[in-house]
C-alpha cells in the first residue's frame, strides 16, 4: 500500500512510519515540525535527542534499507494539502498532523485558536483534498478517548442504540471533552464523519488513550529513536512519572488521582494504527476504534511506575499535587474496545514490563532530563493563564495505605 | 442592561438592535460587513435596499431617538474581540457574528474553511475576552436548529436523560448536522459549554429554526429596513419562496420538498432573543433553547406561500427541483420548544398572516428582485463544486394533490 503519514515527525509519526516501511509499505510523510518548536517554547526537549529530518531519512535507508519520501509542509494551507496528496497518491492516510497537547491548548486565546485553527482546519483541508485528489483513499484519523469526557454510562465505539421516549435510533455517543485541544478532536471527528456522509471518502477515527513507551523494539540505533517529552504540556501522564522517577523527582499525580484513564503502550498504538490501515473500510464507512489495552487511575499509573522503579534499584516517592485541570477527580469508567481485538490486536507485554523498559532507557538520558527539571511541574492551569509552577505540597499527599502502594514482591498485573 | 450585538449588520442583528435600544436597553454594536461582501459574491443583493452603517446609526438617533454605538471590528482577531468588551462593558453579549449559509460554506475547500475559521475562531476569542474582561456578562449564543440534523428520536433542548445498559446519565443531544456550516455551530455549542464549566460563564445557546419575514412592525421608514437576502447561499427557505412568487419566477422545493424544518417569523425571533436576553443564567450555567415556532414539511411552506400569493392576486406556481444537498427528505421530526415559552414566548401572528406582509413588502422591492433573477436558482451541489444552477424541471414537479394543495378558502393554521 501507499501510505502517507501526516506528523511523520512526531511521537508516533516516525516510529510508525519505520514498522509500516518495514512491512514492505510505500511511505510518505510530512510534517511542519511544529512540535520541536512548540516544546521548545515551552522551554523543554525531546529527553532522546532526535536528529534532523534529512539525518533521520538516511540512516532509515542506509541502516534499514527502508526508502521514506517526505514532504515539508502544513496542512493549513490548502495548497500543500493538495500537493502531498497529488504526489503521494495514497491508499491510506494517517492523520497524526495536530497539536496534540490540552494544557498547551489552555494557556491563553492564542494557543487555543492555534490549536484549534491547527486542527480543525488542516483537517478540513485533507478532507476537501481527498475529495479532490484520492477520493478512495482510507484516512486514518487520530482522535482521543478525551473527546468523549467521562461520562456515567459506558463508553461505546463512537455510535450507540438507544431509546428515548419510546423510539429508537443509533446515534453519535455525546462528546463531552475537557480541553479546547480534546475539544479539538471533537470537532475534527464530526468533519470527517460529515465527509465520508456526503461525498463517500473512508475513514478510522481512532479515539487513543494515553500512550506510553520508549521506543518500540527492533530499532536500537539512537538516531532513529522517536522523540521523548516529559514536560506539563507535551509529556503523557506515564511517561512524565517515568522521567520523574529516573531523576528524584516526585512522581505527581493531579488531585485526588482517582481520575481513569485507558492506557496503551507505543508498540501496541503502532500496532493499532497498522491494523487499522491495513483493514480498509468500505466506500462511505467512518468507523470509531476506541485504541486502548488496559483502564487505570492516575494513581494506580503513579503506584505502577514506583514499583518498576524500586524494582530496578531507583529510590521514587509520590506527592499528589493541586490538579490544574477542571475535571472529575473520581468517576465510572467503562470504556468498549473489542473492535481491534476484533481485527487481531493482541498486547505486546505487560505494563510492568514496558515501565522497566522505559526506566531502562530513560536512565541513558538522565543529563537530558536533569536539564530541563524546571519544565516538569505545571503552570498552566484551567481557570487561569500561565501561573507559578504547581510544586508537590507533602501537605497534600495522601498516605501510602490510602494509595495503596503496591508491595515490589507483586506480581505484574498482567501475564 | 448593557447589551453588545455581534454581527448588527446582519438580518437578525439589526432589527434586535432597534428593539433592544426601544426597550431602554444600551445597546452596542460590532461588524466587520462581511455579510455585504459575501451576499455581493454570490451575485446578489438584498431585495430592501440597506444603507451604509452611519446611515442607519443616524437615523435611529433622529428618527427614533435611540443612541446606538458602533465598533467596526472583526471577532477572529482576539485584540478586537478584547477592545469592543473594554469598551462597551456589557451585561449580555448576543452574538449573531456568524457566516450563516450552509451553501455558502459548501462550496469549496475555501468557502468551507473561512467558515469554521470565522465561526469557531471568532467565538473562540469572544469567550477567551468574555473570561479576561466581563466574566459575569451573558452570553446569548446563536446556534441552529440544523446543529441536532434529524434523528429518528424526539430532539430535546440540548440534554436528555438516557439510560444505557443498565446507567443513568443526563448528556448532550447527539449532534448530527448537515453542512460544514452547520457543523460550525456544532462546534461552537461545544466550545461554549466547556468555557461555562471551567471558567463559570454564563450562556444561552440558541438552536433557531428557519427564520422568516421582513421587517417588524413600528419601524415604518425604508432607511431603517433589514436586509432581506434570496440567493440560494443566504436567503433562507421561506424567504425565498416570497421573493420567487413576487417575480413569477417558480416555488422551488428541493427534491421531495418533505423535509420538515422548525420555522419562526423574524419578530418573533427578535422577541425570543430579547426574552434571552433579560432571563439571566446564574454563573457557569449553560442552557439551550430551542427557538422555533412551528414546524412544516418543505411542500407544506411552499403551498403556504402559494396560497397567501394566490390571495393576494400574485400568480404562482411550484416546481421542485433537484435537491443539491445531501439529506434525508423524509423523516421523523418531533422538537420540544418549551424553554422559551415557559419564560413568556407568545407568537405575534399567524404564519399565513406574516407570508401577507412579505408578500406585501416585496412587492415594493419587485424590481430589485428581478435584477438578481439568475441568483435564485441553487448552483452549490453538497456532491461537487459551483455548478450550472439547478433549473425548475416540470418533469419532476409532483401533481398538487400529492402536495396536498390548501384552498384559499382554508383558515389560517393557527389562530
Amino acid at each position: 500500500m501507499r501510505v502517507l503519514i501526516a506528523g511523520i515527525d512526531g511521537y508516533l509519526g516516525w516510529p510508525l512510519a519505520l514498522h509500516l516501511a518495514a512491512r514492505g509499505h510505500e511511505v510518505f510523510g510530512i510534517d511542519n515540525f511544529s512540535r520541536r518548536r512548540n516544546v521548545t517554547e515551552m522551554g523543554s526537549w525531546s529527553a532522546t535527542p532526535i536528529p534532523r529530518m534529512e539525518k533521520r531519512l538516511e540512516v532509515a535507508r542506509n541502516l534499514l534499507g527502508l526508502r521514506i519520501k517526505f514532504f515539508r509542509g502544513d496542512l493549513r494551507r490548502y495548497q500543500h494539502a493538495a500537493n502531498v496528496l497529488r504526489e503521494s497518491r495514497p491508499d491510506a492516510i494517517v492523520h497524526l498532523g495536530e497539536q496534540p497537547s490540552a494544557p498547551y491548548s489552555m494557556i491563553d486565546w492564542k494557543h487555543a485558536a492555534y490549536t484549534q485553527e491547527n486542527n480543525v482546519i488542516g483537517t478540513l483541508n485533507l478532507l476537501w483534498a481527498m475529495k479532490e485528489f484520492c477520493q478512495g483513499a482510507h484516512l486514518v484519523k487520530l482522535g482521543t478517548m478525551g473527546e468523549y469526557g467521562t461520562p456515567n454510562i459506558e463508553i461505546p465505539e463512537g455510535f450507540f442504540e438507544i431509546e428515548f421516549r419510546g423510539r429508537k435510533d443509533k446515534v453519535p455517543f455525546p462528546r463531552q471533552a475537557g480541553s479546547f485541544y480534546h475539544l479539538s478532536k471533537v470537532h475534527d471527528s464530526a468533519n470527517v464523519a460529515l465527509a465520508c456522509k456526503i461525498w463517500g471518502l473512508r475513514s478510522t477515527d481512532i479515539m487513543q488513550g494515553v500512550v506510553y513507551g520508549t521506543m518500540p523494539d527492533r530499532i536500537t540505533d539512537h538516531r532513529l529513536h522517536t522523540r521523548f517529552d516529559f514536560d506539563e504540556a507535551f509529556g503523557t501522564v506515564i511517561n512524565r512519572f517515568c522521567a520523574q522517577a529516573v531523576i528524584g523527582y516526585p512522581l505527581s499525580p493531579y488531585g485526588r488521582g482517582r481520575q481513569r484513564r485507558g492506557v496503551i503502550a507505543l508498540v501496541d498504538s503502532i500496532q493499532c494504527l497498522t491494523i487499522a490501515v491495513e483493514s480498509v473500510p468500505n466506500p462511505g464507512e467512518y468507523r470509531v476504534f476506541n485504541q486502548l489495552d488496559e483502564i487505570y487511575g492516575i494513581n494506580e499509573l503513579a503506584e505502577l511506575v514506583y514499583v518498576a522503579a524500586v524494582q530496578m534499584g531507583i529510590k521514587a516517592e509520590i506527592r499528589s499535587i493541586e490538579n490544574p485541570r477542571v475535571e472529575l477527580e473520581e468517576h465510572f469508567y467503562k470504556v468498549d474496545h473489542n473492535n481491534l481485538k476484533k481485527l487481531g490486536f493482541r498486547p505486546t507485554r505487560t505494563i510492568n514490563e514496558e515501565l522497566q523498559i522505559m526506566l531502562k532507557d530513560l536512565t541513558r538520558f538522565r543529563t537530558r532530563l536533569r536539564a530541563k527539571r524546571h519544565v516538569i511541574a505545571p503552570r498552566v492551569r484551567w481557570k487561569g493563564d500561565l501561573s507559578t509552577p504547581l510544586l508537590a505540597e507533602s501537605d497534600r499527599a495522601q498516605p501510602s495505605s490510602e494509595r495503596g502502594v503496591i508491595s515490589i514482591s507483586r506480581q505484574p498485573l498482567k501475564g
